[in-house]
């Protein structure tokens, strides 16, 4: 069993030391949280449980095998290396860290240590990215034209970071799990509305080497909550709509064909093609659980996860981009 | 009775004939096209009305007063300056002219004769966007925040004009119709996946002087139908669906309440406000009959249009700006 | 071309008219209405039409092959009979008749002249009645447990007949359409809530031989517009809504296992099994057209239509009981 | 601090055991279940919770007030008496009995004894059906016309009663809650598909002294899951959907007019009216907690509840006069 420590019992962490401790393959030992109250928290419900508003308790214990960071963006990078370098794996909440130079460190450290060195990208444990994937993957798309997504709602409106960090985190990570190419340029704009934060509602687009586009629309001021994504494909197309009870993915043979013009070879011809629609059952995967085996299944097999320290700086690297693009309304930035 | 010749009898033509002659108030006295068998269809539903592949010849009549275009976009100004010069009203397709320069050669000519020049905005004599200014118009959306569109669907690629030109075009009237402000600059960024056509993907970002910020997301190889715009304000939100059968337009009462915090005067918090949702019954306006009857009053009272050649111009000069911001991948430009 | 004459020019008349004068293989060459106003409209639309006020006129052509008869329900026997005593032969709106006696008499007579009574089930003509009735032929249902459909909305309430001659008919037809065994009893509730009407709203259960059951549950008072039928199968089952624009025939791989339990042979065993979702592609057949054309090759062919006498027959036969059982408040009624 | 026992921790029990133990208002000192390993779970989950496989253990507490029944209803009947009996307040789930003749006896030993008897009727403290209570009760809706409901889903297909006493049970509680008048006759109709088991799909019609009519539709083998109920009025109309993440009460301003034909005093003249709709925000309550404070208010206070065994009774009355008129095909049954 890995001895797991977590540290942040805020918001998302409860859902951390919950997956850990069911999962069979590992012990949550140690939690971690500035506020007693909390602690408290955890102990009435796990009572065997260490806990302690000092992470550096965790980080002194030889027992412990891993920590999972669930803390404000801003602490990421400190926590982390930290804990490189007091010997533990990683399990770091999206985004990794605040700049990708410090995501490079981090992965520095993690690699000279033999460490993992994960980021918490949990939708693609869904059961739904996961069949996506599997049709991008297995070519039935065809060529990718296009990743649309939006997605927003009421809500949680963030002081310290703007909602690209917050909610476009999630399609950059899907998007650089379901396809083989990582984005050249981006452009992004938006607004706050809010007197002293940082933008509220934004829109990014990402460039690649090939034609395809992807486009990121994010709003924490929206009257509903949408998790919609359109992608398109050269042979099908995919609509996946996240708060869908049942059928979130629905596959439609759907586009258009080319053709030749007889009578001006200069022209293509374009026609329509329209098919069935396709709903794939999806595995009911509890993500969260799926990924904190995974973790383990990593550190176990010294095996290097999907969502490593790369994919987490692949990430960064755009959000810190598009955070620059949108300062300047959208001017293109290039991704190095 | 306003005597109307209608140019172009292929997609859109039979809606304008049709219209202007049962509104009651006008007369379809003639029907141009180059196509000879859609002339014969003319007179098997309109037998009394005059039809000529020449529209020199409606010009030379001198009892027409006013011509209705429905022709591709890359003849609208040669057309239509020629009819303003025969001194006939005109009634010219969105959008209005391929570049600002020749709305400006338009407006002008119509100026010089006193005529009427309206540019076909279908969307702003609707129900639902009536509805929609007047929630703006009376301010009980409060300051607004943004306008969020996206307009996708399958089909009806064009070769001659990119999918902005074609989809956003109507957002960027509706833009114009029901907001005080008009864009001073644009980020748009795009692709094709079509070989030598132009992009049949785009997204642009509009800004304003105040911080309002629109978005319009539009899509020629989308899998679905979709006509879904919010549009925020500091009070309420609209949730405007033109696909909805019935309840088209959902104002929530829901936003964010900022206060301070009086333990840092720096810091806003911000707080959470739901209320109810409200459909409003909307006006069972058919649009296009309206428009014509209008086009006829303005030219009965030689009274101006909302959508005159300025609202036209405005128009073009958003698409004209974001197909040069598209070319260079977002780069934001002026609109001037 | 078949020489057809219509007779009644209100509500679904002009829609018979349009057809079978763009069927390519009829003519309408007579229109008949008590409404001179209706007449005139006739003419503006059609000139070559000759249209009388007097139904008679049209029975005394005798060039005239058909009619199709598009009055009140309790005007059809009357006019059917005339018409198949003159030779002519007929197309009847739905329901066929006021009563079973009626039909059968109707029969009789077009069976005697050897003409052809075809009654307007319009709705077995359409893509996605053809697809469920596909998927129900072939066996890819399975067993079939039930078939359970609302159809409610507001408005259209009919003064002289209650709801379930005017809505259930719909349903009534479809049954009669795609399954292999008529009805043998109904039980049927329903209630008045205008003075001296008949009922707004509805319910109806069918039972067969087999344990397939059907419900239909109609209402005109409803705020809602619904088209829902499930059909439940042993292997797969349907959601058909006629109000979706694209997907209507949903067919869902979803149903229960039936096993033996060892420790007790007198219980079955209950297990759930869910599978993929399928939308298939329909025909864009224009139901009306298609009927129009079956017409015609069933009068030139001699050919029993699917929706003959007999079909209209059994579903008059469900009404009538359905009535009865109606005023009973349930009490099953057999179907003789 | 009410001491409540729980009996059963299966499907149900865990959530009455978290509800009574977070209340604030009540314990749950003890739980007995038949199952070993369910005991074994509860001691996991509140190590400070007595247990027993043994029922009467709880009863033989002196100290304990009350026992909440999570059984399957064959085992209500004997639980109940014997708890009422020992002194216990009684929290029963739904259906309260299997006969009325039960609930009478239990409803008379809780008098006699003055003890609470309260059925599980959930819904009835939902932010729903408070709401559309609170719409009937004002009169916004005018006269009832109609509750229409349809309840259906895949699964949990139970052995020993049929679907009414699992489904439509939750209609009968709502109607008996927000209605003045209790059903006076009932229609119902059903049919299983598996053999040796009772009905898997059923309707029923419900008949009042006045001209309102109840449909519920229940079913266990639908492809989908539906929760959809109309509430007609002569005033306004409701349509209820409780799987709507948000907007589950949408009140539509429509209906009907009734005028005086002038022509003729014997004929109504029907019109139509439709305005706005309206999404009323609800209460964000948890049901279940309100539920169990609830009871442990008419505990402290000797309160009647809304809920008491006079309205489970009502309820077992329905049903028992239900499931007779489906073995009849739907022969009315008057409920006494």
């Amino acid at each position: 069993m890995i001895k797991v420590g977590v540290i942040g019992y805020g918001y998302w962490g409860p859902n951390l030391v919950r997956n850990f401790a069911e999962s069979g393959v590992s012990n949550v030992t140690w939690v971690s949280d500035l506020g007693e109250d909390r602690l408290e928290l955890v102990r009435s419900r796990y009572p065997e449980t260490k806990t302690s508003t000092q992470f550096q308790e965790l980080l002194d214990d030889s027992e412990l095998d891993a920590v999972a960071i669930a803390t404000p963006i801003s602490t990421h990078f400190d926590l982390a290396l930290k804990a490189l370098q007091a010997g533990k794996h990683v399990f770091l909440e999206k985004p990794l860290t605040e700049t990708a130079e410090q995501a490079r460190q981090l992965i520095a450290e993690a690699e000279k240590n033999d460490l993992i060195l994960m980021v918490d990208h949990t939708f693609i444990f869904t059961g739904a990215v996961r069949k996506v994937n599997d049709l991008v993957e297995s070519g039935e798309l065809g060529d990718i034209y296009y990743y649309d997504s939006t997605r927003v709602n009421l809500g949680l409106v963030q002081t310290d970071v703007s909602v690209i960090w917050d909610l476009a985190v999630h399609d950059l990570a899907i998007i650089d799990f379901i396809f083989q190419e990582r984005p050249i340029a981006v452009s992004a704009t938006g607004m706050s509305h809010i007197p002293n934060r940082p933008a509220n509602i934004a829109h990014m687009s990402l460039f690649f080497e090939s034609s395809m586009i992807a486009n990121i629309q994010v709003n924490w001021l929206a009257p509903v909550k949408l998790r919609q994504t359109l992608i398109g494909g050269s042979k099908k197309m995919i609509v996946y709509d996240d708060l869908e009870p049942s059928e979130k993915i629905k596959v439609y043979d759907k586009g258009i064909t080319l053709g030749e013009d007889k009578e001006d070879i200069y022209k293509t011809l374009v026609g329509y093609r329209t098919g069935d629609m396709w709903a794939p059952k999806l595995d009911a995967i509890e993500a969260l659980d799926a990924e904190a085996r995974y973790f383990v299944e990593c550190i176990e097999k010294r095996k290097t996860p999907i969502n490593d320290g790369a994919a987490g700086l692949a990430v960064v690297r755009v959000l810190e981009a598009a955070t620059q693009s949108m300062q300047q309304r959208g001017q293109p930035i290039d991704i190095v």
